[in-house]
């Protein structure tokens, strides 16, 4: 039978179904460093307030810093008829140090308890996420420096379009990631406030000293409003997004790794600790897991939806509905560090085929830009070199040859504005290097991202090392 | 260190963390009933087509019998290097039986064992969900019949409306569960079908008899298409949508309720059971469990936003995002349960405070539409009676009254066609008594909705009594 | 200035702004058919139970049928001031017949005449989906049957994993829109009823006759309940369920052309109407059909999510919310219609390039299994052939061979249990003719899911018939 | 027919139906002013570098710049035909200028031009979103100083737990949308990168100079990665999930205002202008404002789901499935700003009922922590004291009375520490006063809020101010 702490007013009790499944300390017992580091500062500020004893005080840190060990050496049950970490851990703190432990809860609520847990631990997990951006970014750098010269199709429409350095795709994704790393500081900034003291809802009748409890915390700022305090959620629903986006960032590398390493592209082989095998079909090795965090990709869209469906049309201040703030927000804090973390590994083990690369971006018609191009540098108009272009592929396929394989005669018959250095023009090497300008695929260009990402990636270095 | 039963291709073992990732036995072992069902169901089609020997199907049956009460008994110790469910019940057949253990992987592959197990699963559960739909059917009736002739306002736009019965109000959510339990017909139905002898993908090369496998599991029809039978997920998106709609209804219920429960409505008061306190506020009696179901609707949303978004795009047959339809679903399916089954009993247990329903209804202009009527019997046109009515409310907020208050001189002031009936015509009861059409408010309608009602609890008793 | 109907009430008017906003005749006057034929049934019904006179109920529907006609031949000026449909139509009605038209509106609220509408339109519209799914099954089993004997690699996890039929594939498709067809049956089913009669929410206080408005419309059933009948979007959120699960099908398709279509596949090559160019490069040919319909799937899903986040915890009967219900349910009719009729399109123009399809199922191990089968045949476990299996192939790699390639020696080697007809055994062609077990990929088995498909295509053939 | 720039390798042309369905000038030629200061710019640039001559330079601005006067005057025909708006003007200028017009397309790609015209939109349109977003935000302090003594019961789980200041309610509001107007910074700044130059995706081979077209649209930063520039859709994605967010704020503030307008709360009046009337009951005045903006939470909701489940999986660069960017983002700028707009103004307009508010906080238990609260001070424990006002509030449930009403014979009954001062202290106004911490709900702390408000209004000015 569960305890229950408002007995008084009931005459009888909550069944043990809805006990159960109203429970939440299966999972939000992940945040017991949170709440015993906030009842920790909490009792301190009281006892500096002359709110409770000195003597409590010690009492009450002392019994919560015993509580934090037998947790962490796995000697503490938690009791599903406790409900959640708080209770679990304020019981156990007034079964050893009696009436003390009775005085912790002075001047605060499990509303705005709960919501300084959260806030902790979702300002703590966003660093770490920040942390394993960053960790992946420095990953796509170096298999991008590693395969510098590598030239490969670049698609659209999955149609080979230009050829482009397989570096130069590589730093695309880094650029994406350094959005994501932005996007999750900004999370922080907006997590990264002190709700404690708001009480149930108005604030409390007791003379504390929120600003102490902050700086005791390391919080940049503490809610300036209690009814906002107890019944904001947008860190939680703005940490899903930022999430999501990320996640579809990894869903695009995933598509593409499952694409290269399918025996029709075989641009890459992962490292066999990426893949498995079939039960069934002995040749086959699976890309598991970029299969795997594309799928995941899903679910953590489906977290945020759930998140932003459950907070829509709730009136102020707090609701039961928000306690389903944690379970998708956890969920989604675990595989967004398992997916950067094993995607930073997948980056470095990848080999690069070179040679089938290569082959690929040959035997197409990704240089007919460059043909278009080398027209309107010898005066035409764009739209009419294009339509030439055009022609002289359409020339090709009816007659089963590559622009390289074109004579002089043949490029004559198509324009007179072609002479003989039209052959240097359209060599693969060519193209990437005449895509000069700034943020191009030529080599010189891509060596400017590499440095441009070494300023950036210390620039994100020195931003997490201000966090406390 | 995972057995890993593909390791002959593989020089490196797949790293720890990425199994505990991909490791899906901590959920999927709910499914062990289905497992072993499935596999003794296959062992002995083997056999009767001569592809194992009898004997070799018996030590299986044994085998898997013996599993069974293991695990029924809480003596089976399920590992996560095993992976999934079944390899932990193969592997300890294979330890317990030997080498006939190894035939029984014969002609199936994980991805259509995989489908098996989960079509029975679904199946069952649809059934069980069904089942609690038709429970909370019948409490929705008996509360209705409980206060069958209790008036209360009718609300749209959370604007008092128009008088209606109470157990009219009732009976709407019972129209709605007959919709819901026919959806989940249809996702039963789209879902008894076997997939096993699928293959990896494209059947097999034994000469297996897939419905006998059909047939010994109860199945109405097996997969026409060995592509389609793996990588078909339909039956969990189905399932899911089906659950998404149902939750909105329940989500809708659990707002009205939430209102009555509010001192400003006071129409009902839930069972202590149904309700908790709060450890600030001793005199707060808060409906979680209304919240809870109304928040959980979210859950279940963002459920089916993730299965729809991870199954969008994928090619066939087989890809390892498919792992992912699980967890989601079987959340899902709790949730859904709970839900139904506390709400059954919180709607048997609300008490309806009649008088407080009365009075909404009494101190307030939702009759006006009946003066408008009213008028339009005595032959003005509906919209300009609609306006002598707006006008006769407008003139009683101005002079503080109700429209019974109005004399005769008042009503022949707005127009000539009021006569004496007019007191009669606007009484709550009399409102309620004349919306006597067809699904109308009236006490005779609400009689004929109980009657249709025990037709259609009836006729679904039938058909879940079809399900094998 | 906009026209109130409700005026009487209020002493300002609604503003400008707020007007654009919320009204609906943009996007609802596609209704306006529904709306007629609607409005001309409630009139008869209202003349035969004597509540309006036979002349009125002439002069009724002949204005009707008069706007109808106007409509359709484009000399009817929507204007955004009258706000929806209903009243544009009413308006015009009552302009030209006089007080008659006002005597319309009798006996009903724009309530339940919204939802007759509405259930109207989705029920055609329904049908109209059913029917073009219908046509693209046609396609899928023509083009099937135009290359029943060409085979492929089937995948899983994009990794080649065994031979199959191309006719094989395609038929995969067709049995998931069988239960496309089956779910808007569904649909159409639980919105084939007839809401009208319900009034604001509670009934209507008029002796009127619901059946007959019912038959007069084709409807099947009534709704039982007022509150129910007003406030349902069941239809339509199922509606937009069943198209989310339909267009996750297309976009499987769409996923698997546009490889396909890539240089690296190069299987199918679409008709030129299906694809289009690139502004800068000249070679491309894009399949610009199948992205949109991938892209357009999760425009479908939003849809989907948006309806249901917005029903979810509103309170009976109506609010303003609901009016939400249409411009995304439209936009999906579209949608799916479109992706339907284009794809029934592109599936028949398809070309298939047979030679490169053969070419890849022999130049990968696709076969593996087949070898590991033949063991098994041979009496080895199941798990030991899979081993021995694995192990060819990794010495196959090792010496840069196919499994056709190994001498008797090699295969001895591996296990004594090989003998000559291995080599048979493993050839493309006989590892599909070997998967003749039900719904395999054997050439008899596909020719027997032909037979299927026309027996479930006369049975949705006559299904539709029966929709009056 | 449609004109198809890139018909040289075609033999068939589009089908006009597929042309209708993908074409984009229905809704992407509200970017016209961007479309033209794109293409403007990026003239000067290639004049400046040389690659144009200055006499086409200027043949192409006066060009546009004519088409610019056409388009706001109304006399430009958008054609289907076209496509798109970057077509239809640019086939004008041809058409107007000849020769020069066709030079502009150099070294540019329709999806860098695209992209180039989306960024400057969003980022515009973010702009005018933190505009609104701040008006909304001084409206909320205008009407919290209107009637900033007013007292009215703070809720959880909707139940009445402790009296707060109106204007506390208020603020909350306040601090939700400063967080609001920080996300929308963040995007505006992720918005604020030039992406033109990128070519289709690879860069150009012409020496242009992407710096100069940045500085001339006053453009923060340029694209460092061509890959990334043509594919990066976060700035919507963001966009889409900031709006999702604010969405949800206005949906929480909508629902209680459509409470407080019910006749059971009874707690404001809306203008007339935010209300409509029934067609039916004279009586009613609805919400509708609060309704719609609620119901278009889902909306945008489901916006955002669609957008991140379209760019899920795509590989790079650009993918047709893109499109799909702009229906939901213009359709989420439209609801946002309207939301906003209309929010202003109903905010303002809302008045206030003193009186009701004040009677709900006398009748009822809201007082019971601040008894509590007033053990504590005496001694007790707080979950004593917790306890023990539990008691007090059974107490009275079964005697009838309030708080307030029990004699101190009552009072001591449940504990000896009660003396006197027990009645003041448990008044409301001596509640709302007491809550005196930082941030609670004390008059003085809202006056501080007041103050703080100002300079976060001023410090949002000035950002603005910034913007170019």
């Amino acid at each position: 039978m569960a305890e229950q702490l408002w007995g008084g007013r009931f005459s009888k009790s909550t069944n043990e179904m809805i006990n159960e499944f109203q429970a939440s300390i299966q999972f939000d017992k992940r945040m017991y460093h949170e709440d015993i580091a906030g009842s920790m500062a909490h009792a301190k500020m009281l006892a500096k307030c002359g709110i409770i004893s000195d003597e409590d005080c010690s009492k009450i840190t002392d019994g919560l810093q015993n509580i934090l060990e037998q947790i962490e050496h796995g000697d503490f049950d938690f009791s599903i008829d406790l409900e959640d970490i708080h209770m679990n851990i304020e019981k156990r703190l007034t079964e050893t140090i009696g009436e003390a432990g009775g005085r912790l809860h002075t001047a605060r609520s499990r509303n705005d308890q709960v919501a300084l847990d959260t806030h902790m631990y979702v300002r703590r997990e966003t660093a770490a996420v920040q942390k394993l951006i960053l960790d992946l970014q420095t990953a796509f750098v170096a298999t991008a420096k590693k395969y510098s010269d590598t030239i490969m199709p670049g698609y659209t429409h999955l149609q080979r379009a230009q050829p482009i350095l397989f570096s130069h795709h590589m730093m695309a994704y880094f650029s994406m990631l350094s959005r994501d790393f932005s996007r999750f500081k900004g999370v922080y900034e907006r997590c990264d406030i002190m709700p404690l003291g708001a009480g149930a809802l108005a604030g409390t009748t007791f003379p504390i000293n929120r600003q102490m409890v902050a700086d005791e915390l390391n919080f940049s700022a503490v809610y300036a409003n209690s009814l906002d305090a107890v019944s904001d959620r947008d860190y939680i629903m703005e940490f899903l997004s930022a999430a999501s986006i990320l996640m579809v960032h990894l869903s695009r590398i995933s598509e593409e790794i499952i694409f290269w390493c399918s025996r029709e592209f075989s641009f890459v082989e992962l490292d066999d600790a990426h893949c498995t095998g079939s039960s069934m079909m002995p040749q086959k090795k699976n890309p598991d897991v970029s299969e795997l965090v594309r799928g995941k990709t899903g679910r953590v869209i489906g977290h945020l939806m759930a998140m932003l469906s459950t907070v829509k049309g709730l009136p102020l201040a707090y609701n039961k509905d928000l306690q389903e703030d944690k379970e998708g927000l956890f969920d989604t804090i675990d595989t967004v560090k398992f997916s950067l973390a094993v995607y930073a590994q997948l980056i470095r083990g990848m080999k690069v085929n070179k040679e089938n690369m290569l082959k690929a971006v040959q035997e197409d018609f990704s240089n007919a830009t460059d043909l278009a191009d080398y027209l309107v540098k010898k005066g035409m108009p764009f739209r009419s070199a294009h339509a030439v272009s055009g022609k002289a592929v359409h020339y090709c396929i009816e007659h089963n040859k590559w622009l390289e394989d074109l004579t002089m005669d043949e490029f004559k018959s198509l324009s007179d504005l072609f002479s003989e250095d039209i052959h240097e023009a359209i060599k693969a090497q060519t193209c990437v290097d005449n895509r000069n300008s700034y943020g191009g695929t030529s080599p010189k260009q891509v060596q400017m991202q590499f440095e441009l990402a070494q300023n950036i990636l210390n620039n994100e270095q020195q931003q997490l090392s201000l966090y406390k």
